[in-house]
């Protein structure tokens, strides 16, 4: 089983027993790399990504590298709940309509075409789920969305922070936009940003569907 | 457990023994409210979606309902794996970069609404997730969807449809804009569109997050 540390520390129940081939952070090439160096030398690979292996997750780096460096593998993709799923259902029902996943992270795609990206999903009013929103050394980048939304949708735009959901440290937070900047964002939150129509019922983020009650 | 009656009979495994309410397709707020109203009279009730219950699912009807009607219940929303999540890990790796789902059907939101988000969605180059593609009566509106990209993306850009995920009648396929129209869609299926970057490798379909390999 291959996956960042934490993430195979956190499956234990899983890992019992099994070779373990765990490295940092950053260094998902060569995590992926010796993934599958190990299937090509016969092994049976796990390679654990958190949420869903295809949303930001390490799927697609996989299936590069496996075609780049040639390995013939026989590889299956197991989806999971994405960041943006599990947080939603502890905020309520944010994603009941048309919605966007955005990754504020400009590590690996400029800021520009995020920007641009946030631009138009908010005129096109769909409800955004921001992955990676904030980081220590990367903070303006939500100040600047909050910003752009702001111009096309009411500072009482209902929005939820959800962080390190279904771990220990979980914190679940419903705020509006006007609101928004004020409260704790790190590494491991989600904010989802209601659209024109999504209201705040019993204290559970929803953005109604249409069903006439 | 209340559910519409094929989703209930998918999973047998778990409904044994237990009380069963269930009702057609088009019977949602009807189902919804017989699930509240057994909650309010002391039962513990599970209350089935397919896919993710807060995309496109039950989970922001039973929200709202509860609100309107004056239900004090406590509520919990389960997540899963929605069916673009389920479908982009058939075709390969689609989802890897921001990417927007939207639904076509019209029956709930205006057709107007959705073109403007289409159109949206296509010239900020997020990769799409089309739920309810197409049914019996409702064919015009993929051939618009892919016009409209058409002038933002290249005909070759991929394309998958996935049908019926993980069950007996799963078919995958794997296709390019220029091609979409002439594949078998239906009201089971999800279509992904992907981005100016998406590609083919060895049969997959991947959106590259842009790692230096």
């Amino acid at each position: 089983m291959v996956g960042y540390k934490h993430y195979l520390e956190n499956i234990r129940d899983l890992t019992d027993g099994k070779e373990l081939l765990s490295s940092g952070m950053t260094q998902e090439v060569d995590r992926c790399r010796a993934a599958l160096e190990r299937a090509r030398d016969g092994a049976v690979v796990a390679f654990v990504s958190s949420g869903d292996a295809g949303v930001y997750g390490m799927a697609g780096l996989a299936l590069e590298l496996a075609a780049n460096e040639g390995f013939p593998l026989p590889i299956e993709i197991v989806p999971g709940v994405s960041a943006a799923n599990a947080a939603a259902a502890r905020l309520g029902a944010p994603l009941m309509l048309d919605y966007a996943c955005i990754s504020l992270s400009d590590l690996l795609v400029p800021w520009e075409t995020i920007r641009r990206r946030v631009e138009a999903m908010a005129a096109a009013d769909l409800v955004l789920a921001l992955y990676n929103p904030k980081s220590a050394k990367r903070v303006l980048q939500i100040e600047e969305v909050a910003a752009i939304v702001r111009q096309c949708r009411a500072g009482t735009t209902p929005v939820g922070v959800a962080t390190a959901v279904a771990s220990e440290d979980e914190r679940i937070v419903l705020t509006d936009l006007d609101h928004l900047l004020e409260q704790e964002i790190g590494m491991r939150s989600v904010v989802i940003i209601g659209n024109s129509s999504s209201k705040c019922l019993n204290g559970w983020f929803v953005t109604p569907r249409g069903y006439r009650l």
